[in-house]
């Protein structure tokens, strides 16, 4: 075989230990969080059929995908996101017992310009409650949002809302009803964090067709603010009665009365912001964009909303829908910011050394007696000079060293060395265990 | 947007949760008992550039890759299995500390033709040691691969081994040098337990061209048995003084000393079976298969070897590595066949119900406080009557309900139900958390 560079594609990486161990971690506490709330496990195929898929993001999501025909000349693309999967398993199985609510963890594949923080793979980790047109779903999402970052350790996060039908009304207000022509403002206003005020004027004004007057309002709308009543008050004197905008604000008003019931004592806020606008085309009610407090400019977190019309794209009947979705990667990262989790050298704290082929198997007696006592070690698995595999353990931010050469294997014992000290005992093989449990306790 | 038909790919498949809940289950006992071994976690891309994964499979695996052409004209492939993407990761991060010890948990893709049982889309979980040619890692599998089975609750389960060498010996005996066709001739005995001897005599005469003398030099070989010892001497009978065989007899012995010393209490048994063979290219000293000693016929859980030239493919340096692979959907399938994992309706065994949007909140904060003391409970997140909500309890297999209509929030109060004894009882919102655990207890 010949010699090839090995390397990976551009947008795409491998994660090595020392960020997998917090990972891991980190993703035990999430689904212990989904556990809690109820939510069921879900796995779906990595492929779809292409025209599963398409039509659902907007024309960019489309774009986006990693699309092939397979050996059988089928159509396919891996999957964007984990929300139109699930559509399609909704109305796939009408066994499923409604309301569903389920999790997911698994990468998504997008074939976006690579940069930085931007990445062609991504593990997504959505909990999406679907047979419920009602609010009480939705501030269950709050909860679950607020309970998953608590959960990791989280405090002063903010869980910022909005409602698609507020943003329709004040299209309907500013005279644009083409809903192609919406989704394209929307954009434009979704962006208004990164951008700023005067180039969402000047993309609204050239992208969007929208006269000085329109601009205006659509400012108007955005500079609304205050508590959470004032705001909500601020919207119904903008929409003229019969409008959609104030089923969104009425649904506003109902998910804040029901999280500030549940909520007491939670380390986050629910902050209502009118700039929120989500970038894809599913959305119909509610959405969500989660922030970490103490890492302002970091952006969402976690982002999300209600997608009513999705599954009905597959089932001919609608079935109400909302979701949340947390990026896995993203997190960790601002975990590791806000010092919650950090990398790590090894999964085991503890090495038990090889001598030779004739001691190897009196070693690896060693090591079963600590690992069925529940105490997590590595056996160094090769004859390789005791100075080395002590720079092993080094290397690895091991602190324990338990020594098996021939004396002490002529005698059923073991030496158990303390790399922080330099201390180093004999013991009987027998008392290993407790010996060492006695020296984890005292730290 | 049009109504599209709801459907996965041929090969492809849901996992629905009664199914994903004993698998999540299994999956964090796995990743225990990796991480009690000291094994680190690894992510690596399921996208490829096509040329690290081609040529190590043989012609048979090259040709079920999912291959295609990304956005920018790169000849890309699906992962075909996780030990080709470790041997280009450590080839290619020369950072890690070697020995390198690592699990994955991912899946992998193969344009099979779909069959009951096999599928294009699965998980597998590897544990594999990287950097040490010494058969003291190729036996801390084999107590891996024991531990992986034992903490899933299954004994009697055996571990076959075998060795390439040996394999290689025996070609040589037969006359056969070429690499290639020896390829063929191990693929074909590696079907022995699936298609009989008759069926690998007639194979070995007219797919192998071996003619009747090396088909019956092949046959004595396979038969020869006993007790390690007894094999093993039948072995050294069998090859002259420097046969490549021989080597193979002594990394053999010398994986059965360490596994016989470590191994006093397990469960399982270590067995030398001269007609594993294992179909991938890669191999080149100790194969392992894993069967569940229960299910007689299963076929393997788990499977695996040395290979020691596959990173030097990568790296221009050979760097000897050995690995065991775990079928996670089929070995939960055996596990359920043998009653030790069932399906399950529910995650959470208690359901808060919801009678209005006006006393949402006050389920919402009930349902808050059995989280937060650790007591999963699902919100019905929508206001049905009551009777729906109480059959949504018994579909999911739910044994309590919490009951808060407006009676019950205007007194600070909630209706407790055991719906598998129908008692129900009126208690405080503030002892719900104790007298549900009390009842738990109870059973």
């Amino acid at each position: 075989m010949a010699n090839i560079e090995p390397r990976v594609l551009r947008g795409f990486r491998d994660y090595l230990p020392q960020k997998m161990i917090p990972r891991a971690r980190m993703l035990a506490t999430i689904e212990g969080v989904f556990q809690r709330f109820g939510f069921q496990p879900l796995m779906t195929p990595a492929l779809e059929y292409l025209d599963i898929l398409t039509g659902k993001y907007g024309e960019e999501g489309d774009s986006l995908l990693f699309r092939f025909q397979d050996q059988g000349g089928r159509d396919v693309a891996l999957r964007y996101d984990l929300t139109v999967p699930l559509a399609r398993v909704v109305a796939q199985h009408p066994e499923l017992t409604l309301p569903f609510r389920r999790y997911q963890i698994a990468p998504v594949w997008r074939a976006e310009k690579p940069a930085r923080g931007r990445f062609r793979e991504f593990v997504q980790c959505d909990g999406d409650i679907v047979g419920s047109a009602d609010m009480a779903a939705d501030a269950e999402l709050v909860q679950l949002a607020g309970a998953l970052l608590e959960g990791l350790g989280v405090t002063g996060y903010e869980v910022r809302v909005n409602n698609r039908k507020v943003l329709t009304g004040l299209m309907h207000e500013v005279g644009v009803d083409d809903p192609g022509r919406e989704a394209g403002i929307l954009r434009v206003i979704d962006k208004l964090p990164k951008i700023g005020a005067d180039e969402v004027r000047r993309l609204l004004a050239s992208e969007c067709a929208l006269d000085d007057s329109q601009v205006s309002r659509v400012f108007e709308f955005l500079g609304i603010s205050g508590s959470w009543s004032e705001v909500l008050a601020g919207l119904r004197a903008l929409f003229g009665s019969g409008s959609r905008g104030l089923e969104g604000v009425r649904e506003l008003e109902e998910l804040h009365a029901i999280a500030a019931a549940a909520d007491a004592g939670s380390a986050g806020s629910l902050v209502l912001d009118l700039s929120i606008a989500r970038g894809l085309n599913y959305y119909s009610g509610t959405i969500y964009e989660v922030f970490l407090g103490a890492l302002p400019g970091y952006g969402a977190v976690m982002g999300g909303g209600r997608y009513d019309g999705l599954v009905g794209v597959f089932k001919g009947q609608d079935v109400p829908a909302v979701g949340i979705s947390l990026g896995i990667d993203r997190l960790l990262e601002g975990l590791f910011e806000l010092g919650l989790l950090a990398e790590e050298r090894s999964v085991a704290k503890v090495l038990v050394t090889v001598f030779s082929a004739e001691t190897a198997g009196y070693s690896a007696r060693a090591a079963r007696l600590l690992r069925d006592a529940g105490i997590p070690c590595e056996l160094f698995p090769a004859y390789t000079k005791i100075g080395k595999q002590l720079r092993h353990a080094e290397r690895s931010a091991q602190r324990w060293v338990v020594v098996a050469g021939p004396d002490e294997v002529a005698h059923n014992e073991v030496a158990l060395k303390d790399l922080t000290t330099g201390e180093q005992v004999s013991l009987a093989l027998s008392s290993l265990v407790e010996t060492l449990r006695e020296r984890q306790a005292a730290g």
